[in-house]
């Protein structure tokens, strides 16, 4: 049977990455690491010109929105108030005869003849084991292939010849409680954190504990205040963080899409909760709008707000080459929100393998910095005089309806956590309290992005294969990389038309030095220009720039005519040249590659 | 006693560092982690500045370098080849009273009485522990207080009314082995490895050990043959990595100095053997020199290469502002040096607590990739073809010298690994045989640095106080930090004069806006503009633009008379002020600031 055709285009990007040093396989000579990928030098820069045109567009270009950079390893306690350490997990089960370890709910449903067991007995010493045990098989299999599995099973226990005892058989659909390579029992389901977990200090006891994270989120959270009240920034603002994290997944597959070290771009945009909104809004005659048509507005709920930063989203991918009909928009359905979760969308890319997600965008409430003041007895929550000063204004009915709006939120999220009933309805009280006075816990936007499988959508949709045929009717396939030019890991190639012409050399040594403090560049002397335009085309260079003959002469006509020092910029993707300046190239590239 | 000066110096660095966001404690919330730092929004684009600068400079502006980015987690078997599992540890002890446990070669040095105990007798049940102990007491002391620990330690040990036997004295000078806080004896110093342990995947056995990397240089090596072959690098080239390293550090010090998790920024230049260097310079009738001046030359050994590489490096720090007189070169003394290094330079900065290492370069010679092609069974030799034409034309003389070198120098390197002395000069001649035909296994120069020691190296460095005394004859002592304006983390800030005038806000937002998309750009419009100064002053800006109302006259006299729409530039090291039209501005600081 063919392989699906996906999973053939998968190969050939695997395959070209390798082959042009844009990704490696983690530790290959010594057999690799599962779930573990090195990127290469073309690889690397790809990956730097994504970071930056995110961290320029979410932070830098902003007045809203300021950096940090935290620690991969945190106070472990972080990681209880988020609910990792209880939570994050994945199911798994181990076989009960081979001791091959599964997650449980990826395990293929079967169905069949279970032949279930009470115990077994040994004929020789007549020991007994009472072990209940089952064996599946598919149905019109003969019996006598469970019994010699569930013989192996007691015989693993200590008997020698096994007599076994008490064996029923049920109908059995859809299960996943038997391993599908033999039929044996599972042990039932038990959560396994996926947090790779280590020893922080010199001795290695329980206190010392700590994690490797595995969302650069809560760093915000934890460092909200800190950077609150060293920013001179006002809420709504955000906090944005690239780093590393980690996640021990039991199957890391795809390729680079799902592995267990992985790089993340998130933000935490703090906005006012609704209350807080609608009492400064309520209190202005006419809320005037700012701004250009479309930029946020001071009197935005969370919802405004959500569906503004999915909107900012989807035109960064736009705006690195993914166009919108590569992607589409998942709104998460209530019962698959979190409990704290108000909204969340998950954009998609259609990958090879499938259409999977590139980022999500939750509107997380205050559950998170709740959480840390909870967790750490720490005030997270803010003073806003404006708010203050608003609710002051307001009518007395107004004032109570919003106090008792918030007063209902905080309460839910009180005893969803576990807090008393007294203990919730005298702490809600007092942030209802707290709300007229200026005082609450912000709420957030989180978008959240994997860089690494950004880098793979990239790939999967720059990468197209041309075939051309030469004037002796032979054809050849080979690969075009179709990056958008701001993320394209080099963005021009200068080439000597031949390398063994001194003034070609030397001219083109020139350009390219000139062209190198500005962007990342490559200058190639070898093989024929058709090889070395072959070879930009596989890195995906938007443009080669040639240095010919007629480079040191004028141009004979069109508009440009009479210009001399001009030379040849080929296009990539359809393999168009012009003439332009030498003196022209560089505001010409500029242009297209910032 | 008054603290040393430097401390002082060190604590207004640290307060000035949360004050304004450049540094936070991790987790502070939860009381922090010792050995963890996280940067604030200042701190953020400080270091990522300071990054950028090391990549441009180490690998786009460089033809013979390429970029790494390999995974923090790596199979284990590379820190075995590494060497790190055997030998990268601390040597700790234990108090045997209290368990404390020290770093064995920082305990302080001691003097005194050492009362030795053979062991100890229960006087009611007549119950005997025979175990050594003993304790330290400063010359003059009463044995009392020694015998009275000693009790306490056979105390712990389950005898109720202790009986001291075999009573010692010893003199003792400059002993470590005693606790300095209670005189007991320790543990013997047991070696304690620095790496951060995990288990990767879902069981945790000893199979699944991996380690988070202590240094990112082992990834290149590992990675050097895909690099090699995909990057149509030929050696003499290098390959460039940056990027988070873990060492659980027993005493982190020193704020950012030495921390647990850090960031390193590393480069291996892969060379030729000096054999193979020499083979083919002696094969060329005249070798033409390359370049400019002071440029790499075909026929350097590795001497050249390090103390090229030395230079390079001082180099780099002078040009993000570090000047000479701040640095030091360290170059270890012949028994310093690891056993497979030729030479280590270290450049060392003057920081406040003392003269400490910001970069380390090494010469190591060929014994990496030798330990990886050992320990992995790949080979990890290149081929140079160039090398193999030139060994054929050298007289037979000079062939012999040469492979008698190499095969000496591959012998020791085999000798020293423990390989018995039949293989290690079967494997030699074999080395010395591939010489001849053009193979060889590349010899690297190391230059190693620490992202946040120069972090706080820059820091250090910048921080001035000013103090300043106004009409009314008070004085006030502010902050200055004097960055380099390529490291500065905000560039240039924009200032209407007055907030309240619209044509000035309206044109300050007009010309902040013109800035942001070039270099790190802030608006501020709150407050004095003498306040606005000191502030951008405190952050390090080392421009600051405002726009007045001279902004809409023609300016006067000078120059530039009757030029309108100008603004003034105020400098921040010594507080002076030019005017400049607006339209030269962007190009005035792109000059500067790049």
């Amino acid at each position: 049977m063919a392989e699906p055709k996906e999973n053939v285009l998968m190969e050939k990007i695997t395959s070209l990455c390798k082959r042009r040093g844009f990704i490696f396989q983690s530790s290959e000579i010594y057999g690799g690491i599962q779930g573990f990928w090195d990127y290469g030098p073309l690889g690397a820069e790809l990956k730097r010109n994504v970071k930056e045109l995110w961290w320029s567009t979410m932070t830098r270009m902003r007045d809203d929105v300021v950096g940090l950079e935290a620690t991969i390893i945190m106070h472990p306690a972080i990681w209880r108030a988020s609910g990792h350490v209880d939570t994050f997990s994945d199911p798994m089960c181990d076989c009960l005869l081979t001791k091959k370890r599964f997650r449980a709910d990826q395990i293929e449903f079967q169905s069949g003849n279970a032949y279930h067991y009470a115990g077994a007995k040994d004929t020789a010493t007549g020991k007994e084991v009472v072990e209940p045990y089952a064996v599946l098989l598919a149905a019109g299999k003969p019996p006598e292939s469970a019994r010699k599995t569930a013989a192996q099973f007691y015989a693993q226990r200590g008997l020698q010849t096994v007599e076994l005892i008490g064996e029923t058989v049920a109908k059995v659909e859809n299960s996943q409680r038997f391993n599908p390579e033999n039929g044996s029992l599972l042990t039932p389901p038990v959560p396994f954190n996926l947090m790779f977990k280590t020893y922080v200090g010199p001795t290695a006891t329980e206190a010392d504990v700590a994690y490797l994270r595995p969302e650069t989120a809560q760093a915000i959270f934890a460092q909200f205040k800190n950077v609150h009240e060293t920013s001179r920034q006002k809420v709504p603002f955000g906090v944005a963080q690239m780093g590393k994290a980690f996640r021990n997944e039991v199957t890391p597959r795809n390729y680079t899409f799902r592995s267990r070290e992985f790089e993340q771009m998130e933000r935490e945009f703090f906005i006012k909760p609704d209350e807080a909104v609608e009492a400064v809004t309520a209190a202005v005659a006419t809320p005037a709008a700012k701004g250009h048509p479309g930029e946020p507005q001071p009197n935005w709920g969370w919802q405004l707000w959500h569906q503004y930063w999915v909107e900012e989203r989807i035109k960064f991918y736009e705006g690195i080459g993914l166009p919108r009909t590569t992607l589409e928009e998942y709104w998460q359905k209530p019962e698959e929100l979190a409990h704290y979760a108000r909204a969340c969308v998950d954009i998609l890319f259609k990958f090879p393998f499938g259409t999977q997600e590139l980022e999500g965008i939750a509107a997380r409430s205050d559950f998170d910095l709740s959480q840390h003041e909870r967790c750490s007895g720490k005030a997270m929550g803010i003073f806003d005089e404006e708010l203050r000063t608003a609710f002051g204004k307001l009518p007395p009915q107004k004032q109570t309806e919003l106090k008792d709006r918030y007063y209902a939120a905080r309460l839910k999220y009180l005893t969803k956590m576990g807090v008393s009933a007294a203990e919730a309805g005298a702490a809600a009280q007092e942030d209802a309290d707290g709300l007229a006075k200026g005082q609450y816990i912000p709420h957030v936007i989180e978008p959240s992005a994997g860089v690494d499988r950004l880098i793979l959508a990239l790939l999967a949709n720059a990468f197209t294969e041309v075939t051309e045929t030469d004037a002796k009717g032979k054809s050849e396939t080979r690969v075009v990389l179709r990056f958008h030019p701001r993320v394209a890991p080099i963005k021009v190639a200068v080439l000597p038309l031949l390398k063994n012409k001194p003034e070609l050399a030397a001219k083109a040594r020139a350009i390219f030095e000139s062209l190198r403090g500005h962007m990342m560049a490559f200058h190639d002397e070898a093989g024929s220009i058709g090889r070395r335009y072959a070879r930009q085309d596989e890195a995906g260079t938007p443009f080669c720039v040639t240095v010919d003959f007629e480079t040191f002469e004028g141009i004979k006509d069109g508009p440009q005519a009479g210009v001399k020092d001009t030379v040849t910029i080929r296009h990539r993707d359809d393999g168009k040249q012009e003439r332009i300046a030498t003196s022209e190239l560089l505001p010409w590239l500029l242009v297209r590659v910032k």
